[in-house]
């Protein structure tokens, strides 16, 4: 019997000795993306991407090719009439087109999310940026390499000795008695709990359903209604998946109902924030402050974020550890065996 | 009676509500600190800086004035022979000689650690940037604004696709597991061990003495020496006083004991580190990373250390919440009301 063919779209380090081995188990098809388009042409003509039997898809989620929609699904399965299974190292997976797998007969299989802890400490740090602003600190003395002139121009010379706890218009507070709003109360939300229950936050949730078996050493109240979540709290933290229902969620709207000064971290997806929506919120002050890793328009950041003086961003690396990127490719790997050498079912099968 | 003369150094806000009543119970005295030469110049010629009775020192601790010692007492008492107390609203009293400060009759008094928390909240952000590089990628974002490039001229474009997971030749590693060394285990340090027994971390402790009081709900080990904890952990992090006890305590003969690629955060004072000593240790890679918050010649900061990619740095600002710069003065206020209005004892009294 030949080898399973599996189509290895974005990256993988498979110089790792627990990764190796499947480098003789499979017949892997290294393929770059570049665009769309070429990709398209490539897998319509280019007879070495044809019969496949597996694609693992690295990061990012779907390989940078765009949505895995039915046109896109029906020109591959066109040549790989047994494409079987889709791998992918993230944990969503709204890069694909549930529907159109699944009328294709593809099984899609996500990771679990193993960097969960590893996002929960992003936001721990997005946090502490809302509400100490400490990089934006260490920027001014890179600037100024003395410690009191560089809180001195930051305090615009309003005291005569700059103690540091004020950054431009923006007091600095402690986050101790605060209370957040955490919107998606799944792994990574109840990480999030535990890390800012212990920097003294109050914490309430929000999801579709209440979270009955949250175990979780302190308390921690379910508010359905999220007009009135975001009216009581003093940071919203989005850790949701990008799908419809996601979809502008914080919008001009709702905002309206925000008290004011609230601060917001996105570690779910751009588009959940309607981007006008906070740009003005942020002018006008009612937010005061927004982290975030996530993008309305993804790889792409606007840059009238990034030169505001109240927001910190990163680059969507919420689960970027290398235990995290070794450990979905061992999982995809091993899907990817199970289903095309052992005949058995996947593990984290979407469809 | 006349009120009692104060003389203000350093900073207050004497519009806040509480503040307020000390204008009208004392005689206050401005003083903005300009260079140790002046200071004494006007308080040995201005009579409008004699008969003092208490002096508030606001931030910074001793005012910026270099160190209140026998020569610098000596000249106020001078002309001050009724001057009973002063007030520094720092927890750190290294800007006085407690000995010059006794034999004139004067009593100093600190603040009781009022920002312990906000402080264990720095010494997390450090923690964080430690492991994660943080608000590396943010600059680095800044300068590129699109995730994938950012990361990929991070990554030194060595993989396909980006994740995220190095950064230039440091890999990103999770806190999770490792192990920290806490030198000094007052109440900041059993703080930052809260706060990094949340992320993971398994926590080890040094200090003079055991610390038999302190109550934890996590297991947390005693070190009683320094040459061993810092072989074992992955974390060190001083928050130990500044005196001539930790002078230099992390110095060259330490760090060749140390666990190859230990990350260091310094919340103490600068010069509990060898300058020279670390700088090496930061070149040949034996300490991974450092997070400072104080400095060896504060307030100036050594412009070598700004520009490498594997240190973090604040200007002093662990404690510097709007809440601890007006708790702190309250403090202060109420030990001046206390010894010069109402005869009572000062709390928090050193000498």
């Amino acid at each position: 019997m030949s080898k399973p063919r599996v189509l290895l779209i974005g990256d993988i380090d498979l110089s790792l000795h627990s990764h190796a081995r499947y480098s003789s188990n499979f017949e892997l098809i290294d393929y770059k993306i570049t665009t769309r388009e070429r990709f398209l042409e490539d897998f319509s003509t280019n007879s070495e991407y044809f019969r496949l039997n597996g694609i693992f898809s690295g990061w990012p989620a779907g390989g940078g090719v765009g949505k895995f929609d039915s046109e896109l699904v029906g020109l591959i399965k066109l040549n790989s009439p047994d494409l079987k299974i889709i791998t992918t190292c993230a944990v969503g997976y709204d890069a694909f087109d549930l529907t159109a797998l699944k009328e294709h007969g593809i099984t899609l299989t996500n990771t679990p999310s193993l960097g969960a802890e590893d996002v929960a400490d992003l936001v721990l740090w997005h946090t502490l940026e809302s509400f100490r602003y400490f990089s934006k600190f260490q920027n001014h003395l890179a600037e100024y390499p003395n410690t009191v002139e560089s809180r001195g121009i930051l305090e615009n010379q309003k005291y005569k000795y700059p103690f540091g706890h004020i950054y431009h218009q923006h007091k600095i507070e402690s986050p101790r008695g605060k209370r957040v709003g955490i919107c998606g109360f799944g792994k990574i939300g109840q990480n999030v709990a535990k890390r800012l229950d212990t920097i003294g936050m109050e914490i309430l949730y929000y999801s579709r359903n209440e979270v009955k078996d949250a175990q979780l050493p302190f308390k921690f109240t379910y508010q359905p209604n999220l007009k009135e979540l975001v009216a009581e709290v003093d940071l919203l933290v989005l850790s949701l998946p990008g799908n419809s229902s996601t979809f502008h969620l914080i919008d001009e709207a709702l905002l309206q109902h925000a008290k004011d000064g609230i601060r917001i971290i996105n570690v779910g997806r751009g588009p959940i924030i309607d981007f006008k929506a906070i740009v003005n919120a942020l002018d006008s002050g009612r937010v005061q402050f927004l982290g975030v890793d996530v993008f309305y328009r993804e790889p792409e950041v606007e840059e009238e974020l990034l030169k505001r003086d109240n927001i910190s961003f990163t680059p969507h690396i919420g689960s970027s550890t290398a235990r995290v990127f070794n450990e979905t490719a061992e999982f995809c790997l091993k899907n990817l065996e199970k289903v095309l050498i052992k005949g058995e079912s996947a593990e984290s099968a979407i469809v």
